[in-house]
């Protein structure tokens, strides 16, 4: 077998079979593929897709290039979740204390973000010595103390799809269905759970732009794990405008902390329960979706959620007085408010402009090896839906530099579109499945 | 501009700006372009193609890639021609002398094979002592003094298409009208010749399978030449089966010498005369076809074309003592009399089977390293159209190991179709542009 044949193969438009997938991703691996090679092959696949046996073969040939984790030893109904992005996308914070608050055990692997604004990690990290880089065992033992744990990605899972992420992100290859289904199915497939959550999101602040793409995708992911023996479900939401009223990542982190003290804006709500239910039912915890939205109406109630979160925060090390003082996260040198002169509702705030906005603030990283800067941020003081009256602040930025927030300010004003009508509700969730 | 984004653009099947091209191909040469991000290109470029301008674009930053050589030393009628490559293909070996004792200055660089037989510079060194390797004054020199000269490619000419040719070989993306196009139509302009015919071949033993597709390839590889100011000919002719009834590299040169020596095949002729009318009465040495076909016609009875061949030699340091004697010529150390038991008349000689049975019998190279058996190759004694009874030879095999004769057998016997009725005369012109 020789990678140019396939690579003519896929070009032609034909479907590989398990055994070329196999050698494709061991010859990626043991170096006899050159990485112009694997490229070439990766743009053909762009063009000619992967059939789902295709896709199947190559997300098992990526999970068995790496360690898998065993979660056994913490039971056997441990879930997971996946986001493929978004801007204000804080629900993994919120929701991973929740569900271990209900019962369910939460071992949860993140990655750092690349992009406008950081990942989950990050936003973790911005809480003053909070530790996510655990080994497998030290995760597995905080889930058996305190029923939650998460660290971050590590690079002896999957090391096939870090290499073929890597290739992708230079070559444009990036936006290909099967490829995006296989990197996060055999992720999500390597880390151990049993049931898995993808939240996958599209519009102007997501890499997918429509409802229906977003569809597609689910639908490849979750019949991927299905092949692979695998239950997961998807909800499909919207990510035209940012989520919630903060964006950045001690911001993300104390807007988590106020929807776990039962205050929250509808959009986040919506999705945080959407997930939730979906997994309490699943794992059979809760009996119907009743009874599923009462178990997480209780545990934020009571107190426990928040609770658990403190629990985990100290578990990894972190300073749990945040929670009560949120002076106690790094704080930004400069704030700036921003003022409208518009009089009516907000109909609309750009998702990709405030993120966008928000990497010139600061909170975001180009490459890898950037930093982060945890206090720089936005805070939507409007969002969709509120009436606006002219001199009311419509959004705070903050950065370390006057600098920064003169650059970023044009691209906020131009995220904000007014009308003169309270708009419609707008619902979440498109569809789950 | 960033590499990532021109692949993306193109990707999307939009058309690059000269300024892009230029960009992409320094970074190709300067080494900012990695080669795994030239090779997702290549492979957008083969789904998307380019259009007319791109590819003339593409070939002018090819060509300044390198060094140009400048012709004019020797006048300003210089022809040259190039084929797409086939099986049995001498035609260069015939008319360069032919041409050059009508008078018309010939000054070519060929390539060496990489495929199933030689290239023109390996049947040439075939010759005892004919030395190719010529330095561009060398060469201009030799045409100064005999009206003829034949080089291999300098490196120092296109160094763009060396680079991208070697990604193509091995990232499946040499099949591009646009890539062919350019790479073909970049190294002539560049050779410096006012002239060029181009002899696009189609069918079994082609790497263009259909005459549309020679068609398409033709007017884009002319149309190119024009937009960068030169005027390029074409003729498409069939591959169907090999040309003329030796196939080898040394066999070859031998059948050239008949050919001079006035004893031809049809198909040979008819792609000759051609290639040779349309250069002449594009230089103007001839007023009209049938003074080119009697101009033609009398340096081969007068014996002028072979004897020019003879100064060639000698002008390259060869032995022309081959000339007479064509034991001169390395002998193979076996032979094998390939006999038929069919009756009827030849209808077929697949080219494809042909040309890999002489790779078997050590006539051609995998790789560059790969050295060559001038003396392999097959002699078809019964060619289209002829009459065979059992027990007729069919064809000659030449090797230096009985073994290689056993492996390359049964191509050769498989290569032929016979029929029970004289088939019709073929042409083996299909259209000139």
């Amino acid at each position: 077998m020789r990678v140019v044949d396939l690579i003519e193969k896929k070009k032609k438009g034909l479907a590989h079979t398990t055994e070329e997938i196999n050698f494709l991703v061991d010859s990626l691996m043991n170096g006899t593929a050159e990485d112009y090679q694997i490229s070439a092959w990766l743009m053909a696949v762009y063009f000619q897709g992967m059939t789902g046996k295709e896709t199947a073969d190559f997300t098992a040939a990526i999970i068995n290039s790496g360690e898998k984790i065993d979660l056994s030893p913490i039971g056997s109904h441990i879930a997971d979740k996946h986001s493929t992005g978004g801007v204000g996308d804080k629900i993994t914070i919120i929701l991973i204390p929740l569900l271990a608050a209900c019962g369910v055990p939460v071992a949860k692997l993140s990655g750092k973000g690349l992009g406008h604004t950081g990942g989950t990690i990050d936003k973790l990290e911005s809480i003053p010595n909070f530790r996510t880089e655990l080994e497998i065992d030290e995760l597995i033992d905080k889930v058996k103390k305190i029923g939650v744990a998460i660290g971050s990605q590590t690079k002896k899972l999957t090391p096939a799809d870090g290499k073929l992420y890597a290739l992708r992100d230079v070559t444009a290859t990036v936006d290909s269905m099967p490829l995006i289904a296989s990197s996060v199915v055999s992720k999500k497939i390597a880390s151990g759970a049993d049931f898995v959550v993808l939240d996958v999101k599209y519009g102007s602040g997501a890499f997918i732009k429509t409802p229906q793409d977003a569809l597609k995708l689910s639908e490849l992911m979750v019949n991927t794990a299905q092949n692979l023996g695998r239950k997961f479900n998807a909800v499909i939401s919207s990510m035209e405008q940012p989520l919630g009223r903060m964006v950045g990542n001690s911001l993300e982190v104390i807007e988590s902390i106020e929807f776990l003290k039962g205050n929250c804006t509808p959009d986040i709500k919506e999705l945080t329960y959407a997930i939730a239910v979906l997994t309490l039912l699943h794992l059979k915890i809760a009996k119907n979706e009743e009874e599923a939205v009462e178990k997480i109406d209780n545990v934020l109630k009571s107190g426990a959620a928040l609770e658990k979160f403190r629990e985990l925060i100290i578990s990894q090390g972190g300073d749990d007085s945040v929670v009560d003082d949120y002076s106690k996260f790094k704080q930004p040198a400069c704030r700036f408010e921003l003022k409208t002169d518009s009089c009516g509702y907000v109909e609309n705030i750009d998702a990709y402009k405030i993120a966008y906005a928000c990497k010139l603030l600061g909170a975001g990283r180009e490459k890898k090896s950037d930093s982060v800067d945890f206090s720089a941020g936005i805070e939507l003081k409007k969002i969709y839906g509120e009436k606006v009256e002219p001199g009311d602040v419509i959004a705070v930025l903050y950065s370390d530099s006057e600098e920064k927030i003169k650059n970023a300010l044009d691209g906020v004003k131009e995220a904000f579109v007014f009308g003169d009508e309270r708009p419609a509700h707008r619902a979440m969730v498109y569809k789950i499945i």
